[in-house]
């Protein structure tokens, strides 16, 4: 292997040139107006490398996406050439392609029940937006008329303009208003800041009770679906209560609203099942996929439909009207196919599983630091909510949040060489997804980085 | 080069996996319940090749994408694989690395003018996702709340639901409705059916005062974005008059309105220069892109911004509060790279400059056939469109065009050897835009079979 100084090309200043062209995603672009942009040149396993050499451990997957981690570009890599050299690029409009097939087939296989078919797209905002369009079709298919979506506070599902009408993180949608009509919203299951006499059942009769009251205040007859995350991600992997989902599966079904799971997170091992769906048993009629289908090699999403949806388009005239020219392109389909191929070789669901707990108590200690409220999730995928003082778990105002994660905790974590994500969508969380690959190892530098960084902030505001 | 056999998969079916698996793109499934679905396997040159080794002159590049045509995949998977080696993922939301940073270098330096700022995004739609998100956040940083966008009839700009707000095709946008508000629309620059004495300098002026008394009439402080393609793809190839790009930058400029340039399609080549932008003297503020920068061996696109767009976002707190998980991708953007290196080694853009006219000429004769009743376009980038009466130029009923078009043509030019598109978004159309690398061989094949095949659709029709 002879790889070129990935930190250098010809001609070019990296740094004065990611300044002058390079615009960033979701990046205050003037807080590199002095400092230097962080450049990440190479991947290795669980850890990134920046173009001076420093290493960091990928507390986040990418952006919980990197599955495999980042050591298979050799075998990946050349299963991608050999795509080229055959086919580089078709489109499955009219038409298909081997790969698109052999990949199409192989999802449906992963996927739950009688999720059979399978839609490709770019990514995952358009798995959003596809979803949603199948989903107003297929009500006017059998004869009825519905356009809404009902989502979760605080949940992300894309940045495109309709997943985005659909994603309920209030400051990233509101400046682009108006949106498109209509979408309701219910409390997501975040159960930390709940009464602390509710029992599980008592909360999951909560959130039922206000499911039912929206659909019904809505009119059945205009709601479209329900979609939701079956862990949630923004506001830190809130899991579900138990019978959660066999009550929003009935609610749906005793009101002709379809259920969308969407897994672009959860699925592909994340949470330690091919789909959340399956160890959660939810029974949805469409799933949205994304990041893990291919561990983020490649640029490509889906959506996955029951045969109840997918029936009324197989007869006669009808036709999804939908199309993206990237959907179910064979090289990007070759590297999901073998990205999946890599993780059965692996077991990597079953690895995350067996490991889950072990990686939760690696992280149970710093439920002793006074900053750290909780520590919830599953999986590869949990979360610690902070919180201001941890007797009356008191709320940080907006202006200590903005301080205590951009000022501080962002910053001080990429030093100490931890990549992980300090987000207020919700309640300031510092949330941990790393690749599926990582071992106990890896947890235990997750443990010891976050414990000596959480420390500092707890000194910070006062602790 | 040892390929595999591509048509097969062992323990797989293809047509029957394909059949139950695949939901293929604005395609009725029902066509296929009886007949074999077309599968492609194989690229070479402008040729397709389907899994039985028929042969296919690819006349529409993929989907007016595939510049480079299909033999560049031995030199492109191993820029592919290079990269996979390094850094087979990364994300630009608030990190860089070195393939996004340089190609947003090559990007600013090969477009018109100032647009020296690159966000990118998976592909075409995203990218006009993205330039309203844009838009509509860049009025706000300076004092006003705009939100609205214009467009044209007819204009195909995408199928994510804030693009499809914008397409003007009604009948693939009506099924979805409610959009994202509000947009209105123009004529295009469609001047088959204007009055026959109607000069150039009118045709202008009538389309610039319709501009105008749009704006007025929506109020110019609600309007965010003027949206157009240099020349317009669905309708067939719609080019600007004389004239047309002036005022239209003059009214936006009076009225304070973004202008983009939608070069999805006419980008990279496609109209004989990297950008029709440049070809046409249009000075947008921005231009959206994808299909061609990487010649569709990649799921890229991107939004090219002028400095006057992206100055508020450089200070203080402002965010651009957009981000896609695959935008920038280091792998896509590998592929990107080199396709760009290809072009200018084969000098594509100039290329198609130089042959655009032999093209046209070798074209021409199907205007004397009885259901051609124009032939216009340019670069590599044409459209005949067909009528029942040519002395008439009578057009064809609803019924007529699904008859002529999916009754007949679709079919047998493909059964013919050669891929184009028989469209009726507009007025029916045959599509011809084939990838850049088409040589007079490649025109004179189009030429010959289009003969042949609308002299059989004419005789169908009654002439």
């Amino acid at each position: 292997m002879t790889a070129t100084n990935p930190t250098t090309v010809p001609g070019l200043d990296l740094q004065q040139a990611a300044r002058d062209h390079l615009w960033m995603h979701f990046t205050r672009m003037s807080a590199y107006a002095d400092a230097p942009v962080p450049i990440i040149a190479r991947g290795e396993g669980s850890y990134l490398y920046d173009a001076d050499g420093k290493r960091y451990l990928d507390g986040l997957a990418g952006l919980f996406a990197v599955q495999i981690g980042y050591s298979h570009g050799e075998e990946i890599g050349e299963a991608a050439a050999a795509q080229m050299r055959e086919l580089p690029y078709y489109t499955n409009w009219s038409y298909a392609h081997p790969r698109s097939i052999e990949l199409a087939a192989k999802v449906a296989e992963l996927a739950p029940g009688d999720l059979n078919r399978v839609f490709f797209t770019s990514g995952g905002s358009e798995a959003v937006e596809s979803a949603w369009k199948l989903a107003r079709q297929w009500h006017t298919a059998n004869g009825e008329r519905r356009w809404k979506a009902i989502s979760r506070d605080v949940a992300y599902h894309g940045s495109t303009l309709g997943a985005l009408s659909i994603t309920g993180v209030s400051p990233i949608r509101n400046p682009f208003e108006p949106l498109v009509p209509q979408v309701a919203r219910l409390r997501n299951t975040n159960r930390f800041r709940r009464p602390a006499e509710e029992t599980e059942a008592q909360f999951t009769q909560f959130l039922l009770d206000e499911l039912e009251q929206t659909i019904l205040a809505e009119g059945p007859e205009t709601v479209a679906m329900v979609i939701m995350e079956p862990v949630q991600n923004s506001g830190g992997a809130f899991t579900p209560p138990e019978g959660y989902f066999k009550g929003v599966r009935e609610l749906c079904d005793e009101h002709g609203v379809l259920l969308v799971a969407d897994e672009v997170i959860t699925g592909f091992g994340r949470i330690g099942d091919w789909f959340a769906s399956n160890r959660y048993d939810i029974r949805p009629d469409l799933i949205t996929s994304a990041k893990g289908l291919s561990s983020a090699y490649a640029s490509i999403g889906a959506v996955i439909a029951s045969d109840k949806v997918a029936a009324p388009f197989l007869e006669g005239d009808a036709t999804y009207l939908h199309g993206i020219t990237f959907g179910g392109h064979p090289v990007q389909s070759a590297i999901a196919l073998k990205n999946i191929e890599i993780m059965e070789r692996e077991q990597l669901p079953q690895k995350v599983r067996a490991s889950e707990e072990r990686f939760r108590e690696t992280l149970a200690p710093l439920l002793d630091l006074p900053i750290v409220g909780d520590l919830r999730g599953t999986g590869y995928f949990f979360a610690v909510e902070l919180v201001k003082d941890k007797e009356t778990n008191a709320f940080f105002s907006d202006a200590e949040s903005e301080d205590l994660l951009r000022g501080f905790l962002s910053e001080r974590l990429f030093d100490a060489g931890l990549i992980c994500r300090a987000d207020d969508r919700g309640e300031p969380v510092v949330q941990i997804s790393p690749p599926l690959v990582a071992e106990q190892q890896q947890f235990d530098e997750i443990a010891a980085i976050l414990g000596e960084v959480l420390t500092e902030a707890g000194k910070r505001v006062g602790h």
